[in-house]
């Protein structure tokens, strides 16, 4: 039974607990670096690093995804954001000031499929392994096109979603179910945040299921909506979905890939001991030189037409490591903002583990107050 | 039983938690905006949102009553305010500095019957549905002349109230129950903050209990009386109160209106999920550009004579949105603020709630310390 | 059973609570502040406030306490302070520049028992009741010389103290027992912080003890010794005690005085009901424009010669009011700093009691992080 | 059993508790300074301080080595740090300039076996009882060059280590047991964080084990790694392993050494309380005159190539006390930082206890949020 607290008379509720309330503890047996692996593999592709780069404009361009491929993680190119609207999206991108009305309009204009199907056709014929993101809303229109140029992975992805939408109107919702079943290609999908939900969605059929919205420094979704993810519980809560799914199916391993609250390699390796496959980062990422949002971020929701959610973060003249140097090192930040997945096979080795199948299992501590 | 611990040696105390501390965990089924309704009704009134604008000079002014109507909401002037008190209230608006003894200068003017009994009367002619607020120490003496005129809803309203007052003196506290039930209009009574005095203030015979007393940035209620509300747990306390007393009673249905810590979106939508039918906004409105205060945030505390026990807060020369920006939007402000309505809509669509009645069981988390 | 966890395999560790994580809870009555009594009785002496001023050269000289009584609390003198160090200590106060070294050269003269003598002379002449604080460690030698001039309560105090103490080379500990069965005025004793020390306390005689050792916002005791005082959690241990002792002796009552973390009327009155019958204040009467610190603070640790435990606080240019605005009202100032007992008086009200021995009794909530 | 709760579904955690979220509560009995030792014996070596000075080459050298020798602690000199590397260090330490970038490159040289002879050697000419540390991956390469020249004590330390290494490549791990078999000076091994590791250290023979990694204002392990030591936890825990092993060796007494979140007195009184034999201090001497960090601090690191984790704290201008004052006093600061062991020797005092020993079963209170 979980943890639940009286919080009036004759109303419970649980505790939850974010990352930054939790911390590893060591085992009695350590390893060296070199015998640890951070490989990740899903579905018939395999990655040096459990990665997957948020579908946002600010870090993920045509460009920056042949990088994070050579690094060895995956990059999910946004299939409503400027790259699907724009034919010179890096001028709209350059011409963003940081306000939320200027986004509003900037994210306007319609997205074209036309454009849609030129960017995933480039990226293949560059050689990278290929997902995009769509929302639930507009997954019905718009997935023809990805899926006909030949995406490798498919993201249907929302703040919150579910595996059972009752739309508005005449617009039936879209029935994920049937939908996963027709497709070949393997699709993720989220941000979801309970383990009846990541149940629900991983008898979609889906490959993977995102834990998290992608809470970031800019984020107000908590304020906005009054929904908070504390991650550590959430990803907890979907690895037990995962076990009971697995035991339905006899067998079939459904991925979580967590989203929100990861900045530094120690949020990633207790993002991944909470029971998370893989990890996927925006914010953490925007510093990079190569980073299309020239050192600012914002996800989606920032865009939001009538109910933005999202700020616009960003450092202004800070120094712009290289994405080598943010994902694997070396460098010279002692911050742990830098080299996070070097930091993460360093503290694998250090809890006894060399693989992240293992590394789920690890110990952890609540610390109380983060301090 | 509720959750109590021992704070020393054969003592206990229960753990009551605020807002901020709790966070709303999404079902596995999701709704659109469009098939959401925040409709709420109260007696013989309906109102298109569940939002009840408190009784600050700084908010509810005769003018701003009628754009909070218009929106959907329902304003209650304060019977013994600055519009009670002198004939050219906006001149004594305008001549406010923001200092207690400015307040306490101004506000010791006695009240007008005669301007009271106008003041009501101008609300009426203009068509909106009128509240008004008196004091517990003052309605014996005031409500006939505020009833004359036709008054929609009274409020009896102090910073904490009981059903069995013991007065000073010669004179004899008010006795709501009788008052109350020679009444033909419907009376909201509170602050109230616990279980049975809730259950008490419910047998007066009112048709709505207010829960807290409108806690804000400026209050100091809690540093100079020692008295705090956490607000998620006085809610969940009065929502038990009043199914007991709907059983008490074989139907009679009391709605609760929170008042305190209300600030954004979010904010509102938990109090709901935490059992109040409508939430009563004050500091929340005061950046409205149709707000009497100018930008400036008070309460009725703040000018108490001898333990004044609240700041004016405000925002000298800020960005001033409109109330239907505030209340409805569309806005381009992220930080949760602004459409306040527009964001319950859409998180109750996220929860897969369709109306705030159902919204009232809604999934709960402690998410721990605010971040 | 107190509430108690396991820090570690093995050892386990109460959880204590400061008075900022409670908050009173109204019950379903309410007063008016007419029908309410603040009066407290030690011994043969009544007092209309329940307030000791504590024995700090920074507020209570000869003549701030012909002011306090003047007002209805009890002033405290340091009989080891400068007012018994000095002949001229007003000059040696204006002269002091609230760095700690000054603090040590000025305090290490030695104490002059004339002087002393000669201080409760004159306050006895001026018609207050005469309280002098002495250490334990000097108490053999100087309370003869106090007594001898009809001192009306004797305190004896230090950080934390304890009825037992083993002494340091040929010097024997104070044998409090002994010394105050042959005493025939009324003496306070502490700080403690725990109820087996509150009993032995209790049981040497005296008429009241001191929970805490008054910690305010300059003192380092808890960084520099690692002791902190859970006042509430203290309080309410003490109030068990009591009731042992009083069970014990077959009605023999003592007093508890509040020491520490008491800057507000919500503060006092939290204090009051975990069990203090009385509060001593220091900083929170600094400010006073008949502070003999002239709006600063130290107390006695401050002077440490080898570990000084408190720095010197105080607000340069800022507003000095009346003992009686602080204590009494009214006020203009809404922080709850000023009118203590003014406040004390309504939230007794609000929550319903009429005397300080009632209010003992009121319902506690713990609130959780402060706000 | 530990206290354990639920963080998610079928997933428990322990809490931990940090030094500053607990305090010390005296007892019924106190002691002056003078009839209290703070005396601590390791082996065949007697110190009259609890102290081991951590192997930074912030705060030992060879010169301030002897200073804390004649004060009655024990220094650590880094084995592998620029001591070891440079002929002139104090050159190299002059031109450091905050920079990890600095660091990594003047770390980088190689360490020179005959240079760490040479420092040995000199540090026991000066009569100074000689404690080296070298960190397990170099100890079989460097210990032997250590041996030869007559250390007193050595200490094998990184941030995390283990009794069983699984190593990279063709190096094997060291093998502690074995080595320090074979050895006749004591060992201190370290850090460590739990229970079971701690068990696993002590069986290696070693004379003491180093709870902690040393963790300060600078470390950025727990952000990095996401390894977070709730000190007051993991040294219970230790105490309860060593306590385990005495009783499964039938009397082989394991000392134990915090390190990590020791910057005041009470810090270190509680560290003892917990069950440490004596402290290793680092950053809390390093403001001290003689310290050659220049007011400047850094561990090992801090100079990483890969993944550093700690940046150089410093207080450029501050005022520079003696290592005499910061250790034994007296001083004329009162923030807890200065006299740290005349603090000690004050609060044992007024716990009531004579001897560190006794001073390890002091009861602890949690007193919540630190304030």
């Amino acid at each position: 039974m979980p943890e639940t607290v009286e919080i009036g008379l004759g109303r419970s509720a649980r505790r939850g607990y974010h990352l930054d309330e939790i911390a590893l503890v060591p085992t009695r047996r350590t390893r060296g670096s070199a015998v640890v692996s951070t490989a990740w593999q899903i579905d018939a592709h395999t990655f040096t690093l459990p990665l997957v780069v948020a579908p946002s404009d600010a870090v993920v361009s045509p460009d920056s995804a042949l990088e994070i491929e050579r690094l060895g993680g995956l990059a999910v190119l946004d299939g409503e954001g400027l790259w699907a609207r724009y034919d010179d999206a890096a001028a709209e991108l350059r011409a963003l000031d940081g306000e939320t009305a200027t986004l509003q309009r900037v994210y306007a204009k319609p997205v074209s499929p036309e454009l849609l199907r030129r960017r995933v056709a480039e990226l293949r014929a560059a050689g990278v392994r290929v997902a995009v993101r769509l929302s639930p809303q507009h997954t019905a229109e718009l997935a023809p096109h990805v899926l006909a140029e030949g995406v490798d992975l498919l993201v249907i992805q929302g703040t919150v979603i579910s595996a059972e939408h009752v739309a508005e109107g005449d617009t039936p919702g879209l029935n994920l179910k049937t939908f996963i079943a027709d497709l070949d290609v393997p699709v993720l999908v989220g941000g979801c945040t309970n383990h009846q939900t990541a149940l629900h969605l991983m008898r979609t059929g889906a490959a993977g299921v995102i834990i998290g919205y992608g809470a970031h420094l800019g984020s107000t979704t908590h304020s906005a909506l009054g929904i908070d993810v504390p991650m550590a519980t959430a990803l907890v809560d979907a690895a037990t979905a995962r076990r009971d799914y697995l035991d339905e199916t006899g067998g079939r391993y459904v991925h979580l890939v967590a989203y929100g609250d990861l900045s530094t390699g120690g949020d990633i390796a207790k993002a991944l001991a909470c029971g998370a496959d893989a990890v996927m980062l925006g914010d953490a990422l925007a510093a990079a030189e190569q980073a299309p949002g020239d050192g600012h971020y914002w996800d989606a929701t920032a865009a939001h037409p009538r109910v933005p959610r999202s700020v616009v973060t960003g450092l202004a003249d800070a120094d712009r490591p290289s994405l080598e140097e943010l994902l694997v090192g070396p460098t010279a930040d002692p911050s742990g903002e830098r080299n996070l997945f070097g930091a993460l096979r360093r503290v694998m080795g250090k809890c006894g583990y060399s693989t992240v199948k293992e590394f789920q299992k690890a110990e952890l501590i609540i610390t109380g107050t983060p301090r």
